[in-house]
């Protein structure tokens, strides 16, 4: 594993992103294919979950496959499908000199098969613990290893951690481009859900409006203990996510009493804080009760991963702890 | 002006700061001598406001001054007084061929009489609108025109901007590093005040508790509607801040209803948000209520001016847009 081997599979993980979340119920992949220094292939799952990465790169490749390396985030798979061939076969038979993976496959029908195969064919292969690959497949990793989806939940505040005024006043609170980025992490979800409170007082339609993505908008869910209207799923209890059984990224926007029964079920991985510059005062805050006792039982639990400017306002990224 | 011009008074500001806030009464002002690009003298005002800053880096300059420029963050005193003698005219005796001033002097004794003094004198003067200089003389400035000090209000806050737990714990919020920080803070102020509130809740010694900088204590202050204990200065009424006739700086700490007091009557000038990165969860919101009608009343406030690391938290800081 060199440095340049570790570049090859940041990009593989980057180009992962393409797939996603239109890949479902398939893991979005990347795959690179390099010969002496150069790109000669390039892919990633596509929509519906195939063709795979690697059936992608190799058809852009073509003959330049022969002898190359193959930069691919998750364990190229050992199963023959009715939908199509399996990747280490045709990593075999394209004649790959080496396979560099960025993260094992905890799929049964793979889970080391893959790289076994590799290996009997005379291919070298790196099994790298590379964390961009496990970023790019944190929905399918969270799928196979608990059974539930990765879950964001977003939140608007102001500086003093409000997402409305008293009177309930909450649009807007972020500018325009805080708002069309949000619209963006919508596209890149499977599941998007508000609680009962929302539904009623806002009524969303949390589609992806942004030009050329409107074909992402993801399912639409309500967090509520009554039945959810037309074009709507519904959740009822959020310690219980097993309703949302093909969704491998789940996107939570409040209110205040949704996002606290997602933590207080230790059922959010991904804090997306958008703050804007203004105070609110005695407004409403962003999170209610989350069964929180002594305030050391708070630390320890988020760690920062990211912030950007979005015009006027912050974007801050946190990742729970595990 | 030139950008070596620019650069000299910014350098002449961040000398200023250590003038704070020990010069008091007077403003802190820095001075940089140079001569053929290299800098042969440097100052900022002494504790109890004398010797002035470009008396100070005159007299670390002797000979070489003339002939020199000199880059001050204040117009220089047009007036002798019995503690000291008139800076314009030290400046003209030690022979100095240029002066750029950052700022003028509102002090009806020079306004304007020293930049005319140093004219008389042949001296090439510039007056520069330099930031750098406003910003290093905002407690000054801000009395001068405003007759009060300029306000800082600080706020230790989880993400989901709570300064305690249900219960009222409230000890600690931020790290080691942030709270550091804080004392910084205390020693750059003339006067820190406190709610009631906090006053009786937390007992808070308010002191700087940094190595070296304990003489920097700033004076205690409570704001409340009863007598203050021993030790502590009462104010009554944040929309009138005349009790504190002689600070230049004031660091208000809360907690919730002295926040919100303070930016109701639009007394806040800086805001200093240091974030943890912990979720609180209905807990006790960091501002109370300023009467905040609509949401649109909320923005265009605050600007955002600063952010750092300090460990795991983040110091965010915004300006009051005037
Ligand atoms: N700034 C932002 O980012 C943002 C985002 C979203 C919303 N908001 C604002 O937030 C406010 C609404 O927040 P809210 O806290 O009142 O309402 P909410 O969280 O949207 O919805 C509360 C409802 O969710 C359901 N629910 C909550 N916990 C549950 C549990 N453990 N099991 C089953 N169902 C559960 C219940 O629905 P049923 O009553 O249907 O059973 C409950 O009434 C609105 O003012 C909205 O504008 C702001
Ligand atoms: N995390 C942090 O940064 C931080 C900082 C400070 C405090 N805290 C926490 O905040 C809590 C205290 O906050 P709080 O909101 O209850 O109290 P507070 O703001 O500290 O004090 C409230 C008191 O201030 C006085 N007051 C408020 N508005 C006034 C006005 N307009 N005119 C005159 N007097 C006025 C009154 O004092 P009298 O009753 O004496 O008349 C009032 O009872 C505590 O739990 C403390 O630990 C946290």
């Amino acid at each position: 594993m060199t440095d340049s081997d570790r570049r090859w599979l940041n990009a593989a993980a980057l180009l992962a992103e393409r797939g996603r979340p239109l890949s479902r119920p398939n893991p979005a992949v990347g795959c690179v294919l390099v010969k002496d220094g150069r790109v000669v292939g390039r892919g990633w799952t596509q929509p519906g979950g195939r063709p795979h990465a690697e059936a992608m790169a190799l058809a852009a490749a073509g003959a330049a496959a022969r002898g190359a390396s193959a930069y691919v985030t998750l364990e190229p798979c050992a199963h023959q499908s009715e939908r199509g061939p399996c990747c280490a076969r045709l990593l075999r038979e394209a004649g790959v000199a080496r396979v560099v993976v960025g993260c094992g496959d905890p799929d049964p029908r793979t889970a080391g098969d893959g790289v076994a195969m590799l290996r009997e064919a005379g291919i070298a292969v790196v099994e790298a613990e590379c964390a961009a690959s496990r970023a790019s497949l944190a929905g399918y990793l969270m799928r196979a290893e608990s059974g539930r989806p990765f879950v964001t939940l977003k939140l608007a505040l102001s500086i003093d951690g409000c997402i409305a005024t008293a009177s309930g006043e909450s649009q807007w609170i972020t500018g325009a481009e805080a708002r069309a980025h949000t619209h963006l992490e919508r596209a890149r979800h499977d599941a998007i859900l508000v609680g009962g409170g929302t539904l009623r007082t806002d009524r969303p339609r949390l589609d992806v409006r942004l030009p050329g993505l409107g074909t992402r908008s993801p399912e639409r869910w309500v967090l509520s203990r009554s039945p959810a209207p037309d074009g709507w799923h519904r959740l009822s209890d959020p310690a219980d996510l097993s309703p949302l059984a093909s969704a491998q990224y789940l996107f939570v926007e409040g209110g205040a009493q949704t996002a606290a029964a997602f933590l207080a079920a230790d059922h959010v991985d991904r804090l997306l804080v958008y703050c804007a510059p203004i105070v609110i005062g005695g407004g409403r805050p962003g999170i209610a009760d989350i069964g929180l006792g002594a305030l050391a039982g708070a630390h320890g639990r988020w760690k920062f991963a990211d912030r950007r400017m979005l015009g006027a306002d912050t974007l801050e990224v946190y990742a729970r702890t595990r």
